[in-house]
């Protein structure tokens, strides 16, 4: 029973068969083949508009290159307590933007609180330099827990960026997820909420490694094929990546994987909402199902056989975390079955 | 008839089909899995030693890596003068370290020159804190100019970097070409003769994307999970490159498409030199071929759709080259054939 | 009434007739006279014990470089949430470490709060690099919010960090106003509390520019030569910053001079204890004293000519404030006089 | 007899007194207060138009964040081979922009070769990101070989900078030193011929610790306060180095003290062309002499209590110097006297 992560799942068959379809022949490197140019403007389809599209290695680089794109001097960053960039990326962020901060701001479930935001923003005066400038706002959707921002959360947030001369990046790396459940349109969930960066991510939905980041105004992106190429992110032979989203964004295959993941994300929270055992942290919205349980449990679980990892819980919610107790994250993915998450079910009823 | 990069190529139908293989089941992200520790193994019998492995994205990737594993306050990197981390990189290397500097060392042919060396290296003396600290010395195996470094050669060179306490990395992007050429083992070109650090490459010999870095002794690695992961070069399903070394490593698959590459690159010398209209730059020893024509010949050959590339001359040769003369790089890769060259012999004779 | 900044205050008689004296004459540059030899030796007396000792321009290059001299990939410092170092220094401590993140910790009264710590701390699991490796952890003495820590606050929080492997680095841009204040020596409020490294300010405190980076174990600091030198931090002709210690250090100028401006507080605190316009935020235990106002009475302090600045409360303090009023800073020097504190006083009676 | 360097110098009298009388009082620090706008329009008018007046540290800290205003990923700063950023700054400029490359350009005597420069910029592909782009071009005047570059050769490198779209940057640590050596005026030095940027240097000629970053355009320097700040470089009590520069700039002390170090260095450059024992490396233009001599030479003089450093001779002059000769510098200050110059002189007749 596999719930660890959904990187734990390697690539959807019609992935591999792009792959091994694009292999032979000679293409221009370095992004310039045709191959490359097609899934470019897929990606004008998919946003309904032009954009400008960029591939890169990992979810981390994505994100720090989006940050690295809109650096400035003492450049501050504001993004939730939480976020995947603060907690997860190795100080990744920083270290492209050569030092640019991350300033946490708090909210309940995943979400940066507007208010909060506000509240932060108002510390930054621009004629006070010594407290730096903000140079971006940054979100997650779906969230570090498996919640999703509305859509009117999305324009809340953006409009107060805006109000305040900054960009709003999207940290997509579970982009699928939060668009199928929300069901709406990659316009809709990104630029029609002013939302101006985006890092799109197919690793975690179906792809071995295929992770593009997007700039709804293709102009911001002039300096880019720099900023990439000297942060070691510009693959010789790009077409591997450009191969893998051609299959990914075929035929609705990425809304496919991810809708199967989001449905087995609810029935395992069925099964912990059922659980004399386990209780459920909040309501999934995506494929990430949180829960807590005794720690006697946590480890029989793990012997099990069950993969998923203890987390640490958010801030926000560490009171619902009694000392004894662990805070459990479970991921659904393409790759799981129904069959799985009922033996889980099974295991904890 | 393609002769731009040898990254033009795709990948070889045997990286195509372990990919294909592996994408199935869960396994362990991040460099955990079954598969990543097989893999891993194989350096270890391939160097004939305990080695430490990390998967990167690019060359580039690889080779910044390195540098920063040896980073010091100040610190500075000897390299040739036109080797691919100064000229090819878009500073990469500087970013990575956050400005350890690049020190250039004449040589001809690509070759750093051994009294050149110890020249530079004489420039720093340890009183004096303002020159910088000699923190690594690097050299490219091929190099930039098709040329090789003998083992004798290797050897001389580690045994200045020794002695003056300093690390020596090796930029082997195209390693195989450089081994099969030499006919001698990876532990023979490597720490036999005092090379410290490797960048192994694949994906420029038959690889989608499958970069190595490797370390002679293990302990001298011990920064490089935060280091990799720090600059978004941690691919989660790592068992992707793995899945490509474990072929490309299979029944010497690298090596024979080495030998491949090379061989076209002789033919291809030999319709140079008996040629009327181009003059080879100087005698191939790997997979790249370097000719001097005149700009009308260049624009025909470009124009019979040659693709290849006019080159930067290296400093030490350029007095080789006229006014009126483009100066042109060619190489071959597993992907050619014997006929392409021949076709092209032909255009030329 | 100046009540700005203590760095509104010019030099003292005494720092600026040292300069004089010391101002003919040939001397070895860089650190390297006699003078600089001398007065590093009065910083072994001051500690009692052998230490290391770098001069710096200023409070922020003394704070970024020592987390320079600490650095590690992925490094993570732990401060307070309201540190100097994440809001008033514009980003140099992570531009200076490439990146190293400050991890903020809440506490009262501009203290870090050890649980606080030992939880934020726990975040780090070793074997789980995403999150980055803890490298520091920083506490300012006297507080960003004119506190102290006790000696034994102090302990406590160095016996948490060195539990988990850190140093303990202590911002003391105000270090002599907490000394006096405490009534303690400088060994005893740093190393015998387990302090590992302090940034021992005199600027405020009555100099011109005079700032050293203390390390107390001399071996940590090897790369320090390097490290200021790279960031631009070597005076060429230290014996200025010499002489001006030279005196502050001469006769107990420095605690005179603290001692001055912390009796000047006191009696400020008083007049706003007695105020019917002001409330005292909380009680002032070194130089620096916050109150809160209608902001009409902000407004007609300012216009009746008192220089002093409006500022952020802290987020464990900000319920204090209402929507209508200011959070202000008062700041007292040894260049201010009793008289200047008793107008204020009057004007707020 | 100290001709170690012109930093081994103090201050002159006129400096330090200038101290003194500004020693007392309250003033806003940061760069606000009435005597650091008094001493920045001192430099429109000695730059004969508005320029933008930027105070920091040291030399280094000049040069480096004059690069970092002009900063762009992948940038490649042009400069001599052996210019000051690169030999003395221990790796500063590439730290400050975070790894921007300094490219070295080859020229006799000190000065970058016009051909030379645009050999290099040759290399520089717009389309081929892999090399970097060109950020800016740096010159030293006077160099760092005590030359300097005629006001026809400034402009020759500042078209040749221009035509590419790239700022000219010029070090001025000596910039007094070279004025008075052509008799020219600041503007002719440097707008009017071209250069957009000038790191313009007080300590080496007479002051404690004044160094100013000037913007010939102000519109370039927007971004200057806040990356200042982040570098460390704000001084709190700014009005320290604009007291220094008031009575420096006052009554041409500058130009006086520059005329005093230059006619040593003529005189003692007469010394050594009738010595029999050294013999001149080249001509002396500023305050710098280099020569060479026999190690015994050397010795004997160092033992004689003559304060002076043997040096790194340049590329382009190292075969001057055969293997047992010592290329030796000697440097005249403000402070050093005629007969000083005199006793050397008698020392190596």
């Amino acid at each position: 029973m596999h719930f660890a992560s959904d990187n734990w799942a390697g690539a959807h068959t019609k992935i591999a068969e792009s792959l091994t379809q694009h292999a032979g022949g000679f293409a221009a490197a370095y992004g310039a083949s045709e191959l490359d140019k097609k899934v470019e403007a897929k990606f004008n389809e998919l946003f309904e508009r032009e954009v400008a599209v960029y591939f890169v290695s990992t979810g981390t680089a994505a994100n720090s290159l989006a940050l690295a794109s809109v650096n400035r001097p003492g450049g501050v960053t504001l993004c939730h307590r939480e976020a995947h960039v603060i907690e997860d990326e190795c100080g990744a962020p920083e270290y492209f933007t050569n030092g640019a901060r991350l300033h946490p701001v708090d909210g309940a479930a995943g979400r940066i609180n507007p208010e909060n935001l506000k509240r932060e923003l108002k510390r930054f005066n621009p004629a006070f330099i010594h407290a730096g400038q903000p140079m971006a706002v940054t979100i997650t959707q779906s969230t570090e827990v498996g919640t999703l921002y509305s859509l009117e959360q999305i324009a809340e947030i953006s409009s107060i960026c805006h109000s305040h001369g900054l960009p709003l990046h999207l940290d997509g790396a579970r982009f699928a997820n939060a668009l199928v459940s929300l069901d709406v349109s990659p316009a809709d969930m990104t630029w029609r909420q002013g939302v101006d960066i985006v890092s799109f991510g197919g690793t975690k939905n179906g792809c071995w490694c295929a992770e593009a980041l997007v700039f709804m105004n293709p102009d911001s992106a002039k300096d880019l094929p720099f900023i990439r190429k000297r942060a070691a992110q510009l693959y010789s032979k790009t077409r591997f990546v450009a191969a893998q989203f051609d299959a990914y964004l075929q035929d609705d295959l990425w809304l496919d994987l991810a809708r199967h993941s989001n449905d087995l994300a609810q029935k395992l929270a069925q099964h912990i909402t059922n659980s004399s055992q386990l209780r459920l942290a909040w309501k999934p919205q995506a494929n990430e199902v949180f829960a807590i349980m005794k720690r006697t449990v946590f480890e029989r679980l793990q012997k099990a056989g069950v993969h998923f990892y203890d987390w640490n819980p958010p801030h926000a919610e560490m009171h619902k975390v009694m000392d004894e107790e662990v805070f459990a994250r479970f991921v659904t993915s393409f790759a799981n079955t129904q069959d799985e998450v009922d033996q889980l079910g099974a295991l904890i009823a």
